[in-house]
């Protein structure tokens, strides 16, 4: 990563295996190898970069090791770009029943069908090598909104042990990956990941303890859990100082359009969230107008684009009123559009961040 | 139409107000507006010159009034090729409920709300104008398989006092097409639909009765109902000389592959049916090895593409293993990568019966 820290944000490059990355950037959260309802030549069009895959989902379908048989991921999902993987921790906490945490991991339920699993640093390493993103996510805790400072503490002590673990598996490991005889020797990352609740000095001590251990790059975890947008932006303050400036920074889980510039603005590199395809999904769209939601009556016989000042494919091509029958109608192509819509006014956001960046 | 009759069937161009079309042709289906789970522009680069709308659908969702404001369904959609609407009849045998048929017309129960409605052959008319289609089709009846001698002659009698009255109703109005300023005066074709269940003699009635009251173009209604494959052919083969070769032929809901080429290679110009798009979305595959369920857990390491013979988007990029994957997890874009590539499949069967035409 070459990256200069400038009031405003920063403009860098960050060179992967599979792409290099304009950085500020936002990423498309592609859950079971596909960002929801959209084609990977569409996302190529849009100016996707890399996109995120979750482990906990591909590890129960269709598998890790199926997926490593078939090449990796890149080569599974026909995404010849970036690929970041998380560690499978949040979804365990967020999505699967009957977890049962220790020291060494933690045992849950697939969402799925039932049966048990355990996951340790160690297997997340592996499942995440075998994936073969170009960037993997250190194995961690996701601390809960509202937690108490014990509760925090304890929670950090997990985060921190495993961080540790997940970096020393990963370095035994990470040139296993399927396609490490294709780029000169290069191979994956790991992130390690900065939680502490809302605790200012945990976040600190979680972010000094990391840098020492020396991660490729470093996340800021267990945001945009509940907190108000004020302790957010605070946690956030508090740690970006903290991490080296030659290492991309990573802001999980958010957020608005206007979340993702002012954190870009504050020298944020990298973000992803679901909401932006979420929300699409379910009619809400966000415009230069503010957020329209395309189920409303009003804009049953409404010819204007879903975004009059947006230049993507579907506001050049569509109508509200079209949109909104499609939604109405329950039909596929509904998401589909919305989607590409919403992901193109993300890109857009970002690019305009790095356009200023540049100048 | 500019059309020629020749043994193995006939090579033309049918000029639309909106798309000459290279026939013979498949015309996929959709529905409500949207060729479901696909994208217009990529049934443009697939090469569709010609899709369907169904007029139930449009008329209960949004309604045919909206559309007309909007400026008729090839605006509404954003599909600025050629369309053609069947004429209500058959969805509201096959879907509506509470049917009660008089010689006046037929009123039924929306299958959305109950709500009640009437629809006669001026009324499908009317709607089939305010939608503007390049073509319209004639409300007719389509007679149930099996069905008795006297069952079909009624049915017929029905179907060919209907299509007078379409025909005297769609004349003194199709001229209020909304978008008749447009083409220079050109404005919308009406088919006639040739009934007569599986009794050759109606059906010969039939055609010579319609050929009288001289229609733009010719369909062959009532097929694909449950008959065995012989009897349809029977049934084509008996009418298709009866017609005049300097209009348009169109059989319709048919059919599979193999069934699409015979049945150009008889003679027929225009075919539409669900098959490729709603198999698709069941996840069968028609393919140049035979079909192929890509739920089929043998898929589920397959890395070769869903057709090696076929060079459609979906085969050059992604593979079995993929599509059965999407499928397992319920993923949207399952439904959009099969849909391609059976759509793909369907256009290259008629390209290559059109290039043996030409040659």
């Amino acid at each position: 990563m070459i990256a200069e820290t400038e009031p405003g944000g920063r403009r860098a490059q960050l060179h992967l295996s599979h792409q290099t990355i304009q950085t500020p950037v936002f990423m498309p959260v592609g859950t079971a190898g596909t960002v929801k309802a959209v084609p990977q030549d569409t996302l190529e069009s849009l100016g996707a970069e890399i996109i995120l895959g979750n482990t906990y989902h591909l590890y129960l379908r269709p598998g890790h090791e199926t997926i490593h048989r078939l090449g990796g991921l890149h080569r599974f999902m026909s995404w010849p770009h970036a690929l970041l993987t998380d560690s499978g921790g949040f979804q365990v906490f967020s999505l699967s029943g009957l977890r049962k945490v220790s020291d060494e991991g933690v045992r849950f339920r697939s969402h799925l069908d039932g049966s048990s699993h355990f996951f340790t640093p160690e297997h997340s390493m592996d499942v995440q090598i075998a994936l073969g993103a170009d960037i993997a996510m250190a194995f961690d805790e996701c601390t809960e909104y509202p937690a108490d400072r014990s509760r925090a503490e304890e929670s950090l002590r997990l985060t921190m042990a495993w961080a540790r673990r997940s970096l020393d598996h990963f370095r035994d490991h990470r040139n296993q990956v399927v396609w490490r005889n294709e780029f000169e020797g290069r191979t994956q990352s790991l992130f390690g990941i900065v939680q502490g609740g809302m605790y200012t000095d945990l976040r600190r001590e979680c972010a000094a303890r990391l840098v020492e251990m020396d991660f490729d790059g470093y996340a800021i975890g267990g945001l945009s859990v509940g907190e108000p947008r004020a302790l957010t932006l605070e946690m956030i303050a508090e740690v970006l100082p903290l991490l080296p400036a030659g290492k991309p920074r990573y802001v999980m889980g958010v957020g608005y359009p206007d979340e993702i510039e002012q954190y870009a603005r504050m020298g944020v590199d990298m973000m992803d969230c679901v909401l932006p395809t979420r929300a699409a999904r379910h009619g809400l769209l966000f415009t230069s107008e503010g957020r329209l939601n395309i189920k409303a009556k009003r804009y049953a016989e409404d010819q204007s684009a879903p975004d009059p000042a947006c230049n993507c494919p579907v506001c050049r091509r569509y109508t509200r009123a079209y949109l909104r029958h499609l939604m109405q109608a329950g039909e596929a192509l509904s998401g589909t559009l919305n989607t590409i819509h919403n992901l193109a006014y993300y890109f857009a956001v970002m690019q305009r961040v790095r356009q200023s960046l540049n100048a």
